[in-house]
């Protein structure tokens, strides 16, 4: 299994695996923010990875992006590989709202992250195990 | 053809297009900023389009990432699907650099945007086409 990004592994939980990637929450309670991270070695680009891999990942993004949107209902989901401080290959998806801490402006260095209670992290957990569960194109595997 | 959002319109410059894509040049010399719109009418979010439409804009992305990689050396790419203040499904595909403008926070609201020449604009016109014509995975057709 590929090593996550140390400064990944600090800012996020991992939540679980699809066939691709990783699954992380950031840990800021801000916004619904994950990371999907390929677990592939040395690969800091989209295009850097295999047709067959980016075809998974496009796979795997637009379900969880499905997932996303039912689960939370958000106003515009954000979809982004950035890489500009962990170069390690990771994609995030954000629901954003109208309502939310900084919209409309990206998210990154935007407001301080606000920790998430133990409770809150249970919740997201569970909303997504009993998606994930009903919803099955892509197997998900919890940790 | 679909229309472009009126706002994006006013921000970028029209290249042409990909069998799917528009290609816009954001007018903005601080970064080689470019833009995909999907020709498709009332498509807010990637998993909106259809799964065959899905297959062509990555097909697209990674070709267009490729030739910006090669044209532009960056040191990342940055691609985004955001879409807070423009609704329409755009993809940025931003060659970024450490001696860039805002590196490494991302480019949105970051400085304002500096006027390009028309010397620059046909430069960078030119050396797209040149690489289009070398690099036929996917067909591009200026304007």
């Amino acid at each position: 299994m590929t090593k996550i990004h140390p400064q990944l592994a600090q800012d996020c939980l991992l939540l679980g695996r699809f066939p691709l990637c990783h699954l992380l929450l950031n840990r800021d309670a801000n916004y619904p923010w994950f990371i999907l991270v390929p677990d592939r070695e040395n690969i800091r680009e989209i295009h850097e990875l295999s047709e067959k891999d980016q075809q998974q990942l496009l796979s795997e993004s637009v379900f969880f992006s499905r997932c996303l949107q039912q689960i939370y209902t958000p106003d515009k989901l954000n979809i982004a590989a950035l890489g500009n401080v962990v170069p390690q290959l990771h994609v995030h998806h954000i629901a954003r709202y109208r309502h939310d801490a900084c919209w409309p402006a990206p998210v990154w260095g935007a407001v301080p992250a606000t920790a998430y209670t133990d409770e809150q992290i249970t919740h997201i957990k569970q909303r997504l195990e009993n998606w994930f569960q009903h919803n099955t194109a892509q197997v998900f595997n919890g940790v």
